[in-house]
């Protein structure tokens, strides 16, 4: 099939559209929509067609709670490494929209999955979080063409929320999402905006 | 700015069309489409907008057979762990297009990247390639938009590439693309249709 330019502007406007989002309304998000970005993530490249995320919705108040508290912990752990103004900037930043998002994810990536055979990872077994990543990639900008903010929170202990949330042993923390409505967007990062770290072009070296 | 039901359905379109590749055309890719998908990757999200993402486009002939070489090996490696007629079905996959692709680039992982400031990565350091990751799909996204078919190959040793292409210590390969016009295109994976690994849909848990 050829894809058109209506396709690649399309996609520019989500992929520019896109931003991690950290200010929801708490209005839910109803299962068919949910249903949804489920389904785009099963469109997502894995090594070896391994398809190895695995993902929790976290709904239970205690377990919100608990990993809310980690965040906190590593938030404060995380801030007293820097001083001066750079701290305060720290401080100002609202990292995380987890008491807001009506939707809790909990990514995991299964490194002894069946499927995929080994195929691709012998060298580079890296390749399994890196398809879960892609995965939660491909999730957000189905989320975001259907309207819906997504936030990645990393400011967390892996293995705390591996523990909260009993994940099998074979299973690792790849990310922790909020999604919701967005309170507002604007097609600029946030951290350019808030001037923690200006948006830059990447140059390509020809070797 | 809402995105409408069209931008919906053309993501869908892109994903549903983007394909790992290994047939390629030899035909070149101009300099203005490439730079298309240069700038596409810089809509990524990274932790902390740190962008740690650095590309080598790789057109010195004898650091390409070198490359082809390290690959070869790799995957006579892998294939022996295979027995009987699964080993044959490896062997019967064409798992690189490494040959025949007009551009190839190398990706690598800056993990001491001025940009960021080290936000969102403290407990968990593995953010800053899962960026990286982030913005190849993006790249793969945005080539698929445009007619251009991409492989990832991950059978390789990453530090024989590493030292291959002379890449700065900080660095490390997170993946090495093939680009090019495929010769075919197909809404079913490969390895699906080879019967190495079918699709099936992941289901989410609920806790």
């Amino acid at each position: 099939m050829k894809l058109s330019p209506d396709h690649r502007q399309a996609l520019r406007d989500v992929l520019t559209w896109r931003r991690d989002v950290r200010h929801f309304k708490t209005d839910p998000i109803d299962a068919e929509r949910l249903d949804r970005l489920r389904a785009a993530m099963d469109l997502a490249p894995s090594v070896g067609n391994a398809r190895p995320w695995r993902v929790m919705q976290v709904q239970n108040p205690d377990k919100r709670a608990a990993i809310i508290a980690d965040f906190e912990a590593a938030n404060d752990e995380a801030a007293s490494k820097y001083s001066g103004t750079k701290r305060d900037s720290y401080m100002a930043l609202k990292l995380a929209g987890l008491r807001e998002a009506p939707v809790h994810l909990a990514v995991f990536t299964e490194h002894e999955p069946d499927a995929g055979h080994g195929l691709g990872r012998q060298t580079m077994p890296e390749m399994l979080a890196y398809s879960t990543v892609a995965a939660i990639h491909t999730l957000w900008l189905a989320a975001r063409a259907d309207n819906i903010g997504m936030g990645w929170v990393s400011i967390l202990n892996p293995a705390s929320v591996h523990g909260i949330l009993d994940a099998p042993a074979t299973w690792s923390l790849t990310a922790y999402l909020c999604l919701g409505i967005a309170q507002d967007d604007n097609d600029t990062p946030l951290l350019h905006r808030k001037e923690w770290q200006e948006n830059s072009p990447t140059r390509w070296r020809t070797v």
